[in-house]
């Protein structure tokens, strides 16, 4: 069957009009570049982010107030913003960053927003829900786990005088920065309850998005949470991994793309994916990539995804290749 | 001219289904209760707020970032909110007090949210609009003055042992409390500039609203706003000045009600009041009370306006008063 058939076919399941459902699960900087670039394609978006944060405001917070670390949240809402003055006025109110020579100095507001909506509804999700709502963003923000989570990493070399040794690391913003190599994460508490809001968004929808983002501390989290996980092998939705553009000094340094497929494997060996979405510039090895994603069950897709300034992903060109993707290697073809 | 015929004369004025523009200037707790009852009565309203605050909140706001105290613009705009859902929802959030044994504790939530917004924005007036936006504020909220500013106070006898000596007390929060007579408070720097669009406010107002509150702490600093002063004096509007239902201890322990309009004639000698409005139960010498408010070119204007369960003005009763003096006592008769 060619696409232009598999096309019309669509047409007749899902029909024109009706947006993907997308569920997109990460974390800082990555997520932010995922959500900028699915907004554009669907108005039925879901962010699903990690909870295990423990450096900046977050980590202060977290400390302090006994929350859930904030700041992924926070940056999710405002990847997803609206255009009109109150949504870009709102966002960059929520993303402004106290600097001060006191107590408040690094702590960003929306931060502070989320916490206090947290503690006035003692309800995490509709909390968000509020916040989502002074943004007018365009899908919805859940944290993966309802409970704080620390991440901890089984590091070969941490110590570059004992290359073979293995030592565990502690803490998010410590793992993100570990010199030596990351072997494994592993959560604590290791089996977190996973918030239903976000495994029934994963079941029901058209397509996941893994990815991009910092492969350890924002990626492979989620496929720690028990329910989670279950919900990403068991959905009907197509699965798509995005690779990064660079491996990250500290926690990827020196991995090759397919390697990151590989250690996302070996953290989740029943989960397979559908698509793996790859800049062409960042593939130096066509043929080990597609022999890794293949043992995921997977194929490579390329795309020139990257920003011409810098290693990142430009969003119009991410949702033009989601874009092509969705349409091409869905079960339900075109969506508008 | 009996009311009725004034209240069928002023229809020819500005007529039925225009509301009175009202601006209450005030601080704290005291304008809060001024602002409940007005918004009741009218669609039209400014609020004009003492910057002068040193304590709690807004003063580490103040000292760790050189900005207004935003603490009594805050419970202004939520004396404001509005009253579905949405604007309860966020009222709650910018008055929500952060509790903890960190750097957070005390913190309101909508003080931050202001800081935010100066500093995003860079413009005072504006930053406030959008807290009142986001809050559905029935009203506008303006500081008196654009800088921040310093309350001392004369004070006889603040050294019990030495009753007859006159002391300088500095800073608002310990005016607030001190012991002695507070013969005069003076503001530092001494010829604030107002902010214009609350002179013009004033100018344009066809009711101007003093009190009730903390005398030399939140009613009394306004008169000492040079350009602010010019307009209470010029502007066409009728002033209201509203009593409070009881001594407050350290500003006015022991002042009777005639007491509190000498002392503020005494700090603006030029000023007339139309209206003393006071709470009848709160009034034991009648005919000294009409003294003092002829001598402020005034009369006094009894109602029932003290809630059942303390000393503290019932929205809903204060409103009525208003509501009757604005029909009986003013240039325009009634206007709805």
């Amino acid at each position: 069957m060619t696409g232009r058939r598999q096309r019309r076919t669509g047409r007749t399941g899902r029909g024109r009009g009706v947006p993907p459902k997308v569920v997109a699960l990460g974390g800082g900087h990555g997520l932010a570049a995922s959500l900028a670039a699915l907004r554009r394609i669907t108005g039925d978006l879901t962010a699903v982010v990690t909870v295990a944060d423990d450096g900046g405001s977050s980590g202060r917070l977290r400390s302090e107030m006994g929350v859930l670390p904030p700041g992924d949240l926070r940056k999710a809402l405002a990847a997803l913003c609206g255009d009109d003055e109150w949504g870009r006025t709102w966002s960059k109110v929520v993303q402004h960053r106290f600097v001060s020579g006191g107590d408040l100095h690094g702590h960003a507001v929306g931060n502070l927003l989320i916490v206090a909506l947290w503690e006035q509804l003692n309800d995490e999700v509709a909390a968000l829900e509020w916040v989502g709502r002074l943004l007018g963003a365009h899908g919805r923000v859940l944290p993966m786990s309802a409970v704080p989570l620390d991440l901890h990493a089984l590091v070969r070399g941490h110590d570059p005088a004992a290359p073979d040794e293995m030592t565990t690391v502690r803490g998010q913003a410590t793992v993100a920065l570990t010199p030596g190599e990351v072997r494994e994460v592993m959560l604590e508490p290791a089996d977190p309850p996973a918030v239903p809001e976000a495994v029934q968004a994963v079941l029901d929808a058209d397509w996941v998005v893994l990815g991009p983002g910092s492969w350890f501390s924002s990626v492979i989290p989620h496929l720690l949470v028990p329910e989670l996980a279950d919900a990403l092998m068991t959905t009907r939705a197509r699965r798509v991994l995005t690779l990064n553009l660079a491996p990250q000094p500290g926690e990827t340094a020196g991995f090759s793309p397919q390697r990151h497929l590989e250690v996302l494997g070996r953290h989740a060996p029943k989960l397979t994916i559908d698509v793996v979405l790859a800049d062409e510039a960042a593939v130096p090895d066509r043929d080990s990539l597609d022999e890794a994603a293949l043992r995921l069950g997977g194929t490579v897709e390329l795309a020139p995804v990257a920003a011409p300034d810098g290693p990142r992903h430009d969003p119009e060109l991410l949702a033009a290749a989601y874009d092509r993707i969705f349409r091409m290697r869905g079960r339900i073809g075109p969506w508008r």
